[in-house]
């Protein structure tokens, strides 16, 4: 069976940006734009050109794509010619191979919110893609509110359908604007859609979260024989977002049906790309990936539970419904007390390091563990703490470098100015080598601003790792979680450091102590220490005694 | 029709304690106890009674809850008997009058993970639910990989379900174990199991969410004739996490055709309690709520758009799902409307502050709200801070001393005995009426230990209040919470502080600032702050310009 073409409708920069707290940059769409090509989707719906000057800005520069640039807009009001509706000119003033116009279909809408008539409506719809189809432009109808309104009233629906087809359109869009509708409902009207003589490869789905089952509709449509899906990348998009590609399309191109019935503009090669495309998007955004995601999650092939764990080693396959690198992923055993030893090896053996299961030191490693735990310290969030626990008792953790002294100072007083500004300093002394290495830095960002003692400590200890430097230049510190916990009878600080490098490697580190300072330092000195035994292996001089 | 009775079983505190970074105390779990019983779930499955010292203490103190309390396990070895198996043994002597035990009914598995012939399996789980009808408990089998297993031979699985229902468990629950199964298998293979003769009100759906189907794969479940759904608050769980029932309750409740079909014993009154329950458990967590959570997201209803912020104004329901107090959410819509100014009256009017309904000011408190929060504050966990902003838009704030400048230093060296220590040291200027005070304080506890900066700058600040020292005196600063978020596009510290005097009063203040220390400090002074004005009211003598 010849597999059929599915497309890919990407609508990050444009339902995307209506996530609250987002909005995007000329630059940064432009951005996300070729990380969207190089990842295979077939159309990119930029933006709203005329309502956001951004926008405007973006489509005037936009990057040349495979995929096709999609301006976005709405179909032209009641009461004045397509060619004389100034924001539909604004859209297609773009310039862009494809237009996607979004109109109303169902008939409360019609009333509620246009205060048009129902012929009206439809004739509008008509008109606008007729006058697309005189420009030469490749044209999708985005049927807002599309299932309530056929449930409301299905000929009426049906009709605004046609009336866009008729006149050209390539695509219909079927949009849960709402987001309300279940899988069942979606599936059995798309089913009822096609039955009325849309055909599927005419249809696109356009899904919102608000239940939790905009992947599930997506699905469900597709089933039933839509053969276009819009999405965005993180399920980025107005309220609860919308369908998320970065869920859907691993599950297009690996499970079945779907990877023996269809075929999508996403290679393999591209889908291992997958995981670094979706930290690409949380870092514009400043945000800290979401561990639980599908597929590209950093929690998404953790295995905590013993049992699972000491299965996993005799065969991945029994506890992991896919291979983890096919999405860029990999596997996770983290520690816990209610892991044992066969959790142990399997973490140790997937950081490269064989023990023989009747090693004494396996026991000695869970005691240490099990003291630091009773400290304070949490290491299931912190695997690479974790591993140098274990390499220290197994004697494979090198010294690359010793921290001799550091002190960091915050004030908060009064500057030139007679405005009240902190500011903070820290001084890093570390021996490397025969060396002595004195750092000093503040912890001002680009605007000036006081990022705090920690961000001094760090970039003092990243200053002058002599011959190391290189090794830790990409090393970026991408989360900081602080929590307050019992340290034996007393309070103490447990700071977790999430840390990412040029490969889009990330990995936990944890620090424990009363001094929250101190903490931290903990888990930075862990954080590079783990980095530099993965990427050098052996000090290049030992350090002296 | 009277409606069908559809069960849920929690398993937030045994499955949910598989999440990555989770391990709830046996308080902790007390207390989510007792709020899944006051939502009105029917199973509360606390944890592994004997793989892990929490879940013994938990059961060892269980609250008493209309919920069946459950302890989970799994069934016994082969080669021993049921009585002889102390894993089996230290489950069932929790006591719970129910029990859910885990067991295998995928080939593949019986003979990878335990090595055992398929009729030794069975028999183990026969032998194992006839010594649960012995001993008069209620009794689940949890069938790992069931569709995975269904997949690969059917008769097989069928016969390991069968094994248990003829043996008197009152449900068989079927699991994908790996997440990978999608929903349209889940209810083809679901009925195919009912059609072999295994009643759906003796069925359980357990999913996970590692392609992001949990949610629509217990549906699909229900649809082809499952009668109870597993799953967790917020979708906590091993992995991608479990079905999340804070997603799949309001579905249940307020969608058709679930509304009208079934009936669950969570009551309308208890699901507008949903939010908070949610908040809870991220609060016990540290964790960040997720704003784009389905139904009690913080942006499930904010309306973005401006297309849709203009139409929710005519009617709400063009734009929303769900009435969003039905589970104790609240519409957002980017202006201050009437709701809002209400809100805030009642907020002041409980903190003893009456304002006229058409005071301007209201307003422009909301927007000083607005803009604290895009920066990062959070008021909903620091009452009294939030009562600072009313009060100073108020004028109702009076000053008692203004801080001048502060300095703290951490430093980390060896002490004369060679040993490596930290230490904390912290000097506060205050000016208190015409008069300068300069305190100096370190952070030594009574062992010598160093507590860190804020514990410095703590106790300098309280050391000399001149006239407001012994107001100050009995607080004590009770627990101390940090987050990293979104402060405009940078990360910003957030930090909650909580301070009880000696009457036993409590309050939250709030501080942020990309600085930990500052953003701590912030915090501490409103603390004493609203403390002063409590107590004390008006300052002693004027504060010199």
């Amino acid at each position: 069976m010849t597999p059929e073409r599915l497309y890919l409708f990407d609508t990050t920069l444009r339902d995307g940006q209506q996530t609250q707290g987002v909005q995007f940059s000329a630059a940064e769409k432009a951005q996300i734009a070729q990380a969207l090509d190089r990842l295979g989707v077939d159309y990119i719906e930029g933006g709203w050109p005329g309502a956001n000057p951004t926008d405007s800005d973006f489509f005037a520069t936009a990057p040349q794509t495979r995929a096709r640039m999609t301006a976005f807009g709405m179909t032209k009001r009641v009461g004045r010619s397509a060619a004389n509706d100034d924001v539909l000119a604004a859209v297609l003033n773009a310039g862009t191979g494809t237009v996607c116009l979004v109109g109303k279909t169902h008939t409360f809408h019609v009333a509620t919110a246009l205060g048009v008539t129902l012929d009206e409506n439809r004739e509008a719809i008509a008109e606008t893609f007729r006058h697309l189809r005189a420009l030469g432009r490749e044209a999708l109808f985005d049927a807002e509110h599309f299932f309530d309104g056929y449930k409301a009233d299905p000929a009426y629906a049906l009709s605004c359908l046609r009336a866009a087809l008729d006149e050209g359109a390539r695509w219909v869009v079927l949009c849960d604007t709402n987001g309300g509708t279940l899988p069942a409902d979606v599936g059995r009207i798309v089913a009822e859609v096609i039955a009325a003589g849309i055909p599927g490869d005419r249809l696109g789905i356009h899904c919102h979260d608000d239940t939790g089952n905009a992947v599930a509709n997506s699905l469900a449509a597709v089933n039933a024989g839509c053969r276009q899906i819009q999405g965005t990348l993180n399920g980025l998009g107005e309220r609860c977002g919308n369908a998320n590609l970065t869920s859907l399309i691993p599950t297009l191109l690996l499970k079945e049906p779907y990877a023996s019935r269809f075929q999508t503009g996403v290679t393999p090669e591209a889908l291992k790309g997958l995981l670094k495309t979706s930290r690409m998007l949380d870092d514009i955004l400043n945000r800290v990936p979401l561990r639980s995601a599908p597929y590209i999650g950093a929690s998404a092939f953790a295995h905590k539970a013993g049992l699972h764990a000491s299965a996993i080693l005799k065969d991945p396959t029994t506890y992991e419904h896919i291979d983890p690198a096919t999405v860029g992923n990999a596997r996770v055993i983290p520690m816990s007390n209610q892991a044992g030893q066969s959790n142990l090896r399997a973490r140790l053996a997937s950081a490269g390091i064989e023990v023989d299961p009747k090693d004494p030191r396996l026991a000695r490693i869970l005691e240490v563990v099990k003291e630091h735990e009773d400290q304070g310290y949490a290491y299931d969030g912190a695997q690479a703490s974790f591993e140098l626990v274990a390499r220290r008792e197994l004697g494979l953790c090198p010294a690359f470098f010793e921290v001799k002294r550091y002190r960091v100072t915050v004030e908060r007083r009064k500057n030139k100015y007679d405005r009240m500004i902190s500011l903070s300093e820290a001084v890093v002394v570390v021996k490397i080598g025969g060396r002595k290495a004195m750092s000093v830095s503040d912890s001002m960002d680009g605007t000036g601003q006081d990022r705090g003692p920690v961000n001094a400590l760090a970039k003092a200890l990243a200053k002058d790792l002599g011959p190391y430097q290189a090794c830790i230049d990409d090393m970026k510190l991408v989360d900081f979680k602080v929590r307050i916990t019992q340290g034996g009878t007393e309070a103490v600080t447990r700071v977790i450091i999430d840390s990412e490098d040029g490969q889009g490697r990330r990995w936990s580190t944890v620090g424990v102590s009363p001094n929250i300072v101190d903490a931290s330092f903990e888990a930075l000195l862990d954080a590079i220490q783990w980095k530099l035994i993965r990427d050098i292996g052996q000090p290049v001089e030992a350090v002296a005694p």
